[in-house]
Parts: structure tokens; C-alpha cells; sequence
């Protein structure tokens, strides 16, 4: 796996601040940005210069301690109540990822039963939470990619959307950690990456990290997945997730939902794969997962050289879809692979 | 319909040369092309200056006639000699539109049926056919526009895919045209148009087209199909064809089958739209059809700003793509609606 990038989100030296690696510029320039501002972690959020829902929540742990660390000369009650509105303000950045709110109310329970003490320890106890979910991130994704790895053979086509890889998790990642790790073991697989519109995580993210790895993988269009599959090249899809409802319906990148669709009619498995922090049985079914709508000039405009739209055209531009439970062969976690019925395989990951 | 635009293509005055509308630069520029030269006809056709099954074969026409003109003054030997040169060579430039070779033949056998006649005249003879595949795909366009709307309600929400409007063929196009004539009537539709990557014919084309005509349309990537689906939103897809195998496995643009497999899946309708000169029944079926693979910087870098895949990375570039018959729910030309067994209905359309 790339080692530059393992560390794409990290606290700052001085303790106050953020540093991640701009997503949005790969695979152009490979830049870092030092976060400081609570507006500045707001916009990184929520224009994806840090992305994935793994990744989200490591970034988010560390911005409310960097933030923390700054506010630690403040009285005690003053500082609780500073902290309570910045992790509201960095919650509201986007609506889908589970992993958002779930590193936040860690920190923020944490937080909450240290009331009596010094704002200095409360930022330092914050510090070492965060730290504490980026270093479990890792065993997790390590966890994630074992059990995937069981699902798949050496040789195998493998269809994956969007970006779960390193730049999204840390280390192996989630959807690419069994590949990033099948291949450490001299596994050789062949990767269709769909580049995933409109943002082109697929074709930026996914395509940068398998190439840099020695995986063989082919960029295609959201739209060739089908004759891909159609073709015999594909084995299996591996996929993340943004949120998965008790049900098992699965939250993650807008066209997942067609890719499962299109997997059970070619007769493929379809895996999604996550941390079980991202599984969230407060949510009965994905008809309960709010779906983020995203600037319609993501469509029309972003990218191009000039618009490629009419300028007055609608645009419908959601960011995410809800994969229905009965198109998922398994849903991998740390803890192992789930099979359906999955009210009962997810409710016993928490048992 | 976009006034301006029902003569896209057409014999240009000194009848020795054609003029297109270059659509390779809608919707930010309307400028018209003047072809002169077999390569630059050639090229025309490649790179999709002129582009949409229909178009491409009035375009062949009246290329081969503009050749045929400016050739005149040869021998009757030497010019029938450079005819079907240059008709094999206007007919390599792409492969899977039946429509290109449909023209080409059609006048190649004209011109062999006058074998005694002057060149001059057999000059005149093809340019009155071109003009003759123009007209009969007017009315044929009108015809299936006629057809296609006694499939679909006033209130529809219609999703299609690529470009199969006027710019595509003379018109009112085969897939949109039910859309432009019911919307001539009177009648409301809610047009969801996918953008289709990697040349964006929905974006550019498409909304493009329907937006001038005042219909309702709203751009979606086309990994947001499902979605749009599943929200009930659509009633009935309309797509054009490229080739129609006998048993009627359809080509069209790459990502026409996915459509087709999520419309099974919701259980909506999904229809292919063309003139019988697109129905190949010496096609047995579609894996007889050949799929043009394309140039992999339309996928990693045309439109953008910069490259936004890394420059060494593998792409796989179909640019169409082969619905599988049992996905389709009914096939509408010129003469009617087919319904399955379309070994039957097709083959009865030419009886």
C-alpha cells in the first residue's frame, strides 16, 4: 500500500491542529493541509478534501481535540459548553456517514464524565481518544481485510464503486484492504474500479492507490459495469459503506445500489465491507438513512474544462444510495462476515 | 423542437461538399462544419462530430454523393473504382451502427445498377438518394414518435439514456421523439436524462435538446438510475439502437443493458426505439454484434481540467454495450410495437 499516504490524516505537531492529505487534488498534486479553524475542518468535511467514512471519523476525532487543546486556558464551563457547539457545528458538515457522529459523541462522552476535570486534561484525555480510534481504525481494517480475503480466490475479478481503500480508512482500508492484502501475500488479483460520478473517487482514489500498490486494475465507467460483468471478468463485488441499518440495507456511494442489482443478475456475490461502527441498529431500514443531496454543479460543471450541461439544466445529485439488504451476499466487519437474515447477524455483532 | 438544429446535417450548396453542426461542442458552441475532403468525412464520423445511428447514415449519404460530384469528369471506370473506395473507406470509420453501412449500400447499389450511365448522372442519382434517406427518416422519426407515444401517459416520468433526439437522427429523434410530440400536444413528461460517460451525449445532447424544447428534464449521472427508480420517479425507459440482432438483443450506447437490468429489477418498462434500417437480420444475435472499443483518454482525461485518473492506469473503453432481449418489453419502429418473441415480430416487419 502507498506508504505516503497511511498517514493522510494526523494531529498536528503543536497539538492544535489537523493535518490531511487533500483528496480533492489527487492524483494531480499530493498536498497537506494544516487544519486550525473549526471552519476550515467544517469545509474539509464537507468538500471531501477528507473522505470516506472511516476517515471522516479518524479526522473528526482529531479536530475536536486539536480544538480542545486550543480552548484549554478557558474556564471549565466555558470550555464544555465551546466544545458542545464545535462538535455540533463539525457533525452538521454531512448528513450520511455514521462514523461522523460516532467519533464525535465518543469524544464527547469521554468529555462528559470528565466534568470536574482541568480543560488541559479533558484536551489531553480528547488526544489520546482520538488517537485511540485512528489505532483501532487500523486493527479494524486489518480484521476487515482477513475476513474478506476468505471470500475470494487468487486470480479473481474484482468489482468495487467509489473509494475504500487507504485514503478512506487507514492502512488496508475497508473494500480494498483484502485485495491490499492478498496481494502482500503474492496474490494477484484483477480490479475493475468504477470511477464513480461525479466526484471520480474511482478514477482519483481507487485507480492512484491499487496502481501504486502493483494491483492490476482496469478504470472503467459506472455505466461498463455491466458488460464487465456480462463479460465473466468479475468474481465478486467489494464494496464500503456509509451506514448499514439494522436490516442489513447499506448506506454508501450514490450507484452502489445499481452495482448489486446488476451482481445478482449476472449471478456475482456482492460484499459490502465495514467497521461495525458503521452498522447503526438505532436505524431500522435504509428508508430511515438520510440521504445528503450534493451542489448540482458537481454535475454540470466541476472538472470540465467548460460546462459540459446546459447552465439552466436540473440536476438531481445525491450523494449516496440505499443498497436494499436482499441484494447483499455478506457484510464483512472486523468481527467476521455476516449472512442474511441480517436483523440477526448484525444485532449479534453487538451482543 | 430546437428549430436551428432540424437540418444538423445536410448537402452543402456547391452539392460537392456536407455541412454538420460539430456536436462535439454543444452545448457551448453551434458551429457548423464544412466536409470536403474523404478524411475529413472520415474523421467526422470517428470522432463523433456527427454522431446518433440515424444521423450517421444520412451523413454517409450525403458524403458519398458530395464524392461522387466532385468526381464527375472521370472515366466511368476509374470514377466507379474511387466510389466504392471510398465508400469502403467512410463505412471503416466506425463499426457497430448498422445505419453507416445500411446508407453506404443502399447507394453502392444504386450506382452499380447505373453501370452505363455518366458519371454525372449517376452523381445526381445519389445525391437524390441521400436526400431520399434523409426524407424517409423525417417520417420515420414522425412515425415511431406516434408509435412510442401510445406507450406512455401524460405525467410520465421517462428515463433514457445517451442521445436519441434530433441530433441523433432528423427531428424529432427516435427515443425523445414521443417525449417532443406528446410534449407538441399538450402533454407534461418528467424526462430523466443520464448523462452517459464518457462522452456526456446526455448532458450535452440530451438535456441540451429537451431543454430547448421546453420539456422537464433533470441530469443525473447514470450511476443515480437506480435511485431515481427506486423513488418511483420513472414510469417507462425509452433508449435508440445502434443494431438490433434478429432474436432482438439490442446495441446502443455502453450502459444501455445496466438500464435495462434495473428497470427488470423495479419492475418499469424499458423500450428500444429505432427505424427497421437498424433491425440486422443476418445478426443471428447480439454477440454477433462487434463492439467498438474506444481511445481510454475519453475516460481519463477528455473534458477535464486536468487528468483525473493516473496517466499509466488501465482503462476499458466500450463505447456500446448489448441489451439482452429478455430485458426488453417492447421494440418500437417505424411500422409498430414488437413485443416478444421478437424472432417473430422483427422478422415479420420484413415480410
Amino acid at each position: 500500500m502507498p506508504q505516503q499516504l497511511s498517514d493522510h490524516v494526523r494531529l498536528g505537531d503543536d497539538l492544535t491542529s489537523v493535518v490531511i492529505l487533500d483528496q480533492t487534488l489527487l492524483p494531480n498534486e499530493v498536498k497537506y493541509l494544516t487544519l486550525r479553524e473549526p471552519e476550515e475542518m467544517f469545509e474539509a468535511i464537507r468538500l471531501l478534501r477528507v473522505r470516506g467514512a472511516p476517515a471522516i471519523g479518524i479526522c473528526a476525532g482529531y479536530c475536536l481535540a486539536a480544538l480542545a487543546q486550543q480552548r484549554r486556558d478557558l474556564p471549565s464551563g466555558e470550555f464544555a459548553a465551546q466544545l458542545h457547539r464545535l462538535s455540533a457545528y463539525l457533525n452538521s458538515s454531512r448528513p450520511t456517514a455514521v462514523n461522523l457522529s460516532w467519533a464525535l459523541n465518543r469524544l464527547g462522552r469521554l468529555a462528559h464524565s470528565m466534568a470536574d476535570a482541568a480543560p488541559a486534561a479533558v484536551a489531553a484525555a480528547l488526544r489520546e481518544e482520538a488517537a485511540a480510534i485512528h489505532k483501532e481504525d487500523i486493527a479494524m481494517c486489518r480484521a476487515i481485510s482477513e475476513h474478506g480475503l476468505t471470500l475470494i480466490k487468487d486470480g479473481d475479478g474484482i468489482l468495487t464503486h467509489c473509494n475504500a481503500g487507504p485514503l478512506a480508512t487507514s492502512r488496508y482500508g475497508t473494500a480494498l484492504g483484502p485485495l491490499l492484502l492478498g496481494t502482500e501475500r503474492g496474490m494477484n488479483f484483477r480490479v475493475f474500479a468504477d470511477e464513480t460520478r461525479p466526484l471520480l473517487q474511482g478514477a482519483r482514489l481507487t485507480a492512484y492507490e491499487l496502481d501504486k500498490a502493483g494491483v492490476d486494475v482496469t478504470l472503467i465507467c459506472d455505466n461498463m459495469a455491466s458488460m464487465a460483468m456480462k463479460n465473466g471478468w468479475v468474481n465478486a463485488c467489494f464494496v464500503g459503506c456509509d451506514r448499514v441499518a439494522a436490516n442489513g440495507d447499506a448506506a454508501n456511494k450514490i450507484g452502489t445500489s445499481g452495482v448489486a442489482i446488476l451482481a445478482k443478475h449476472y449471478g456475482i456475490p456482492f460484499y459490502v465491507l465495514g467497521p461495525t461502527s458503521t452498522i447503526d441498529l438505532s436505524c431500522p431500514t435504509g428508508d430511515d438513512i438520510q440521504i445528503e443531496l450534493r451542489d448540482p454543479e458537481e454535475i454540470r460543471s466541476k472538472f470540465y474544462v467548460q460546462p459540459m450541461a446546459p447552465a439552466g439544466v436540473k440536476c438531481w445529485n445525491p450523494a449516496f444510495d440505499v443498497t436494499d439488504h436482499t441484494l447483499i451476499s455478506g457484510i464483512v466487519t472486523e468481527k467476521g462476515v455476516c449472512r442474511p437474515p441480517y436483523a440477526q447477524s448484525l444485532a449479534a455483532l453487538f451482543r
